[in-house]
């Protein structure tokens, strides 16, 4: 039985993209940065409790989502990372950096800075996931 | 040849308390929470261009440390982190949290808050390492 349910605040602050194959792909609704997040499809709340095959998964899915980042224009940085202080569901960020950015070199958690994707933004991300990731690793929602 | 050579920043910032398969542990000097760091005897920058063998051996190294700080006392929530823009030299933040901590529950990065460890603390911490860590899995420095 699969009882998860995607967090409501994630639900909220995010886009969900589609799905890899063990985590939900959201986009976090600020264009100030490349801002994704991977959401394991799991209940555990921290990375090490994550059963050996799911986090081989995991990995591979920050791997995939890692070079897709790197890749877009003016990416200079990743920024990696499992918080969850607010929002206990696991998930990981995968963010990318630019020296010019809003905030650099500062962290990007907990600034108020926010900038709305276009209808068009958003439709571009998921047209550029598609071509560039392997194909099968996603599965747009 | 191994070309590696630990970041200054991070020599200064920390306290090399051993090595472990990949990576040289560090903790480091602010006794706020307990804060350690995972940096790879690698060049590369970012996660996703380690090698896959590189890549497990720094997950089990993240999973041994998150399991013994997950288990120190007060730790409710492990921050799981690769950042790197000021220090581009790849390392990971393992870092125990804790809901009445200085900053919770915001990030502790960029804090100027700072309390320095007594070296009877440090003590303690590597032999609770030793003891608590696999055998075998760290070599105290």
């Amino acid at each position: 039985m699969n009882s998860f349910t995607l967090d409501s605040r994630l639900a909220n602050d995010c886009i969900v993209l589609g799905e890899m194959r063990l985590s939900l792909l959201l986009l976090l609704k600020n264009a100030l940065v490349p801002w994704f997040i991977l959401v394991p499809r799991r209940n555990q709340t921290e990375l090490f409790e994550l059963d050996r095959e799911d986090q081989e998964a995991l990995l591979e899915e920050i791997n995939l989502l890692s070079n897709f980042v790197k890749g877009l224009v003016g990416v200079e940085k990743l920024n990696i990372a499992a918080i969850g202080n607010v929002v206990k569901q696991l998930h990981v960020h995968v963010i990318g950096r630019n020296s010019e950015d809003f905030c650099w070199p500062n962290v990007v958690w907990g600034r108020p800075e926010k900038t709305p994707y276009t209808d068009e933004e958003i439709g571009k991300i998921r047209e550029s996931l598609i071509t560039k990731l392997p194909e099968g690793s996603l599965r747009l929602t």
